[in-house]
């Protein structure tokens, strides 16, 4: 790799704070941080992925605004409330929550990113909100990614970090990230949000490039239930403050990879979180005839319930696996697929040309029962490939989805 | 209703018998038929659907073939088995299955229909499978419809069964139908067959044509785990022995209405016996844009995880319904959707105009715990509806799919 993994999160780039607090969303515990704000020392280039879903919660549409001129210095975010089917009460609370944070930092509302993940249907708390927010200001630090980190979580088990370095022209370049999954699995809950920060020096266009292919790699080929939340949001600030940003196709494509890089480390860790989730699956689709072709197919088996159980199960079920394949809706023969299980237990081919492979039931079943499984399927069809990445289906995701209520 | 339900299944139309025998295709259990025969006296006008999974099983091209001249006089059906994922081994012995049959009755191997149910990757067990047609042939009965239904169940805890009674010109015309789900839940199970019988007078283009149509108002709006399996099929067989048809648009009207009644009460008992499945979900969906709008956003719906795990815990959790059709790909203004609840317990609005409504949580919860529970869902954007039936994710589900072989 052209990049080193560091330390330090949001705020390993130069010129980034980042604080994370308890306002008092989440019930009534201190340990849980529930509002957290990554601030630039400088107007940054602003980027932004939102939802697919009709169904879209009231910061999404505020921030979409916000960013329409590209530029941002600063994103709050709280979980415990999505702030989502709140309707006009809604939006005039995520335009405070810009308000009160651009007033206290003496930046424009509109140079501040809103983001929310949490309960739906029910008004944000305003008073804690700003009380929150007030308190997050005064907490910035160069070192508070962790702590943002946290205060996005919401049925997450793991906070989701990472940054990577390199150079260009001898300069050192910085991207960071947090995340948030876990899936909108339990009851109320949004699903994912992920900020990135970078201190390369690059125009809006080029940072929404990079981050629109960096996310259809990544971020939009996690499935953990298959559903898709109102809130999922993906935003990445360029300050620019390395002094350096990429100048050429080469350094342009090592940025997006970079990119790319700590986009797809974030997204396993939130589908390896997925609710309930005992393993992650890694479904690596080989030889489509495109690349929509290899990512639909990807999407569909790792979205299996019956993929799913068989892994929970360590069951070597490649039929069901074929089967999925058949009805991804993507160019497929049958009788040319080829499906293979690998994971640190070892690798075993479980399907050839369609047909039953001769395999060790034991090896197989001993290759799925560790914690990260991958599944290949090559089509022979032609070059285009994709990995999706999901989570088995347990008990634990029943009876967290189930029995939140009673 | 224009007609009556009565008993006898798809032999209450004349001239057609049928018989279930155990054929030794099942584990060694005497008590489990395995194999089903349905022939009429005279040469009947033949339709068929099949699954849109690109992986299709050996039976389905065989049945293809020789439905291409739109008229069969038999159906053989084995469980068990699903000759999928054979190859060329495969073809032969669905082949021989008709040829088999053909010579037994005395008729032409084209006049045959195959079908198959049960382990994917595994060679049929001809000798079994002949002897088992022979058996069948000698125990064709007037009354063995139930016989036949037994025959072609996999998983399903219920034998399902039904046949109604209309008249053109003061002549009773029946329709008789059975079918097996019950989704593809158990390893290496595939999901559905449906077999309808009629002694109405029809072209095979007038079959086909009320066939499809009911199969779409129906059959394709059930959905289990959302896994389409390589071998679903439904067939129809019309040998007119009733000596009449119909003759006007009035006429084909009843018929076809009767039709689509045979096969929702089948396409319901199957969304019932889901695996695993505690609850029958009916979704309705009223006000869409557009009837592929509204089919798409039921399925989206009645297919959602966490829709069917929160009516497992009976959680009255309409932000998930809100979602799963804001992702459904229709055409949605969430600000206008109302969503209710309904079963034997009464009725409850969760939302209006896509924000919460002030309900009884208890009531909500009593509502959700009914054997069979309807949600409703009003776009109030437009006049198209659609019905979609699935049912509830439980811990069973997750259990058999995943301990299968451990």
């Amino acid at each position: 790799m052209e990049w080193e993994v560091i330390p330090g999160g949001v705020t390993a780039p130069r010129g980034f704070r980042a604080a994370g607090v308890y306002a008092g969303l989440k019930k009534a515990n201190r340990d849980k941080k529930d509002l957290a704000l990554i601030v630039s020392d400088t107007l940054a280039s602003a980027a932004a992925v939102y939802t697919t879903n009709k169904v879209q919660a009231a910061p999404l549409k505020i921030t979409r605004e916000h960013l329409a001129s590209g530029r941002a210095r600063a994103i709050v975010a709280n979980s415990g409330n999505a702030n989502a089917c709140t309707g006009e009460q809604g939006l005039k609370d995520a335009r405070r929550m810009a308000e009160v944070t651009a007033e206290i930092l003496g930046i424009k509302p509109q140079e501040v990113v809103v983001a929310s993940t949490g309960v739906i249907g029910v008004p944000l708390p305003m008073d804690k909100i700003e009380a929150g927010i007030r308190k997050a200001a005064q907490e910035l630090s160069p070192t508070g990614s962790r702590a943002a980190a946290e205060a996005i979580l919401t049925t997450d088990l793991r906070v989701k970090e990472i940054a990577v370095r390199f150079h260009f022209k001898g300069s050192p370049v910085v991207i960071g990230g947090i995340a948030k999954g876990s899936g909108m699995i339990h009851p109320h809950m949004a699903t994912m949000l992920a900020f990135l920060t970078t201190d390369a020096v690059l125009s809006p266009e080029q940072l929404k490039k990079a981050l629109v292919s960096a996310v259809d790699n990544t971020f939009n080929l996690i499935t953990v239930d298959g559903d898709t939340s109102t809130n999922d949001m993906v935003v990445v600030l360029a300050n620019g403050l390395s002094g350096v940003g990429p100048t050429s196709e080469e350094e342009y494509r090592i940025f997006a990879a970079a990119l790319e890089y700590v986009c797809r480390y974030l997204a396993r860790l939130i589908a390896r979180d997925g609710e309930g989730a005992s393993r992650l699956i890694e479904v690596e689709v080989r030889g489509a005839a495109t690349l929509t072709d290899a990512r639909k197919i990807a999407r569909a088996i790792a979205g299996s319930n019956l993929v799913k159980s068989a892994v929970f199960g360590a069951d070597a079920n490649w039929g069901r696996i074929l089967c999925a394949a058949g009805y991804a809706g993507a160019e497929l023969d049958p009788g040319r697929v080829d499906i293979f299980i690998e994971s640190a237990a070892g690798c075993e081919q479980l399907a050839s040309k369609g047909e039953p492979a001769c395999f060790d039931e034991a090896k197989a079943s001993a290759i799925l029962s560790a914690e990260e499984v991958k599944i290949i399927v090559d089509l022979n069809l032609g070059q285009a490939t994709a990995v999706a990445y999901g989570c088995d289906l347990t008990y634990d995701y029943v009876k967290i989805n189930a029995s939140y209520r009673t």
